[in-house]
């Protein structure tokens, strides 16, 4: 099964948007043993993107077409395609049903463009757009397979992972060429996590093995042409890395701690200086997090500190609200206050300005109080303001899954 | 002048790391004028390349090739090229020297196979690459220039910027095809936008436009071969818009909103349920917040809201947590305790679970105070978790923004 993916949008060719679609498909289509041959980008333009899907469709079995399929004058991916296959545009009934029907849900006036949206080629499956007004359009052309789905990731990933996935496992699922797996880890240093990961498969065969650094995380990607190969491949790199993978795939971490602290009942409060609202932000990503979150204080100035959370004058008087001893009252204020099992804390400097020597940018100390005690965590993490925050916000997941994983 | 890009690597095409190469190169080819017509991704495999290489090639002016130029055994880009063009590849002594002394300073041992970083096609120029051991090649032939850079983006940037940039300004300047510019615009949906600007811009000529609805947000973006065009087509689309447009180009809605709290010495409380800290994160990811933001407080537990806010129990009990009262009191509350010349609030239904008919999930409410009075908007956001969030939070800040425009 030859697969090929064309992008269109002149934002993504002017560098306006990063295109997230080819990294979204890969990995998806990857899980269900299926690889990319080709990615294309081009901009909205007719005679490009005419071009570019001529090629693709004369080489592929599936084309998959992301973008274009909106309601303004530079959306052209519906016409083009028609136009390639020979297949004329008619309006379908039911979209401009369920386009009223958004619209008059929101309570929003459009004008009557918003209905270009309606057309389909005569043939095509509509695929439902569950957060947005273009519909996903599946065509069946000479043995071929065409998908064309609409540019925003919220519009094409819940589309991609209802409709588009399971046709693509149906009808090639058994021509699968490998077993993809990816494994997530925190906690160790990627050159760290393949000094103990390679030696145990040595002697594996037909195993290709990747690595990955992500922002406070290492990703460990196995790829075998055999289901039994990743089997021993994961069995023996779930040993050698321990409980420093916390998860496999699409995991997030904040979704494992989650899942965590509701299956042990426990809850749990975040004061936050140098993270901003980072920690509560990733905690409420996930459906459930009411069940196990309280509140959440962010508490830039040191009065708020001492207001919300209890942290005394004295102490950053004596020790500066970036130390050890903040860090500690923090956690353990939140905590007292919220009555919950768990109080995290999070006080350092993210930079570029506020620096000093003895507190330079990049320190920052984190922690967790628990009904036991309080541990506190000092780091230095010499990165720009944003990848500071995330960095801070896994140290700061990851001690509260280590405490619950050592309590199971 | 046709550019096209050749992206490289398994890892892209597994979905394993992001291709962040379009999008850097991209912008700044923009910059200097250059326009990218088509960009390629292909795995490391000699034939796909191949092919991708020869069609890009007899196409194009200027054709960018990135990865493969490593030493390891799926590192073959130099070869394919090498091959396509029908030059031998040779031994520069220069770059095998510049090896050698790389790895004596780091004191590190490699298998003479790292050399072969050092095997360059007749007549190619090599780009240094301060970064890393493989070099970069340009390669001019036929009245088309070739240019191979390294795949890890710490050794591709400052190599694109030093050595890529100058030349293409310096051979293509000339005949640089346009002037782009983009526009952020909040408060108005995708086809408002058009329906104001198109009209605007009727008569112009020369003007490429085009519209891409963001996450609670629009941008149009504007492309003219005339500066003296793009200066007209922005001051109609300024007109056209009004207040409406918040930034420019790269512009952040969190940071114009801090710029303009700092420039009017504001400062702002928050106090968020649904959004669930999404806002303070946003706010404290601008360098510079701490000047204006006093502190947040993510009040999930209906409990908490009263205990840190001082929402009364009474509202909660007859209203409910998601009610235009609480809304109210949750503003004034954490305006009042920080003592802030704003606060903010948000109260809703984020879902997936949790709604009621009469409170849908969807529904929220955005509560600005001000000193004068306190504002409070419902919406429905009928989108997934994260995308409620963000829109809510879009509101919030736009809340603000025009506020302070207001009182200019």
């Amino acid at each position: 099964v030859r697969v090929e993916l064309i992008n269109t949008g002149s934002e993504l060719m002017l560098g306006f948007t990063v295109n997230s679609h080819l990294n979204y498909i890969a990995r998806h289509l990857a899980g269900i043993g299926l690889r990319l041959d080709r990615q294309v980008t081009v901009a909205d333009d007719r005679a490009e993107m005419r071009a570019a899907m001529a090629e693709a469709l004369a080489r592929s079995d599936v084309l998959i077409i992301t973008g274009g399929l909106g309601p303004t004058s530079d959306d052209f991916t519906r016409d083009v395609v028609a136009e390639l296959l020979g297949r004329k545009l008619v309006r379908d009934e039911t979209v401009a049903a369920d386009i009223a029907e958004r619209l008059r849900k929101r309570r929003i006036h459009l004008p009557e463009s918003v209905y270009v949206q309606a057309l389909v080629p005569v043939g095509a499956q509509v695929l439902p757009n569950r957060n947005g007004t273009a519909p996903g359009l599946a065509i069946e052309h000479e043995g071929k397979l065409i998908l064309l789905l609409p540019g925003p990731p919220r519009e094409l990933k819940p589309m991609f992972e209802e409709y588009v996935l399971p046709v693509l496992a149906k009808n090639f699922g058994a021509q699968a060429r490998f077993d993809c797996r990816v494994f997530k880890v925190v906690g160790l240093a990627e050159s760290i996590v393949e000094e103990r990961v390679a030696p145990a498969l040595a002697g594996l065969k037909d195993l290709e093995l990747g690595y990955s650094a992500k922002m406070g995380e290492v990703e460990v990607l196995i790829i075998a042409p055999l289901k039994s190969t990743a089997d021993e491949a994961e069995k023996r790199i779930r040993v050698a890395l321990a409980e420093n993978v916390y998860g496999t795939g699409d995991d997030r971490l904040e979704e494992v701690v989650v899942r965590m602290l509701t299956a042990a009942r426990q809850t749990v409060a975040i004061a936050e200086s140098c993270t901003g609202g980072l920690i509560a932000n990733r905690i409420t990503n996930v459906s459930g997090a009411s069940e196990v979150f309280v509140n959440g204080c962010v508490t830039y100035s040191n009065e708020s500190k001492t207001r919300l959370l209890g942290v005394r004058e004295e102490t950053i008087a004596q020790y500066g609200a970036v130390s050890e001893e903040v860090a500690r009252e923090m956690a353990e204020g939140v905590r007292a206050r919220a009555g919950t099992h768990f109080g995290i804390s999070t006080t350092g400097i993210a930079g570029p300005t506020g620096g000093t020597p003895e507190k330079p940018v990049g320190l920052v100390y984190i922690g967790l109080a628990t009904p036991a005690r309080t541990e506190i965590r000092r780091h230095m993490l010499l990165f720009d303001r944003e990848t500071f925050k995330f960095f801070a916000s896994q140290i700061a997941f990851d001690l509260v899954r280590r405490e619950l994983f050592a309590k199971r």
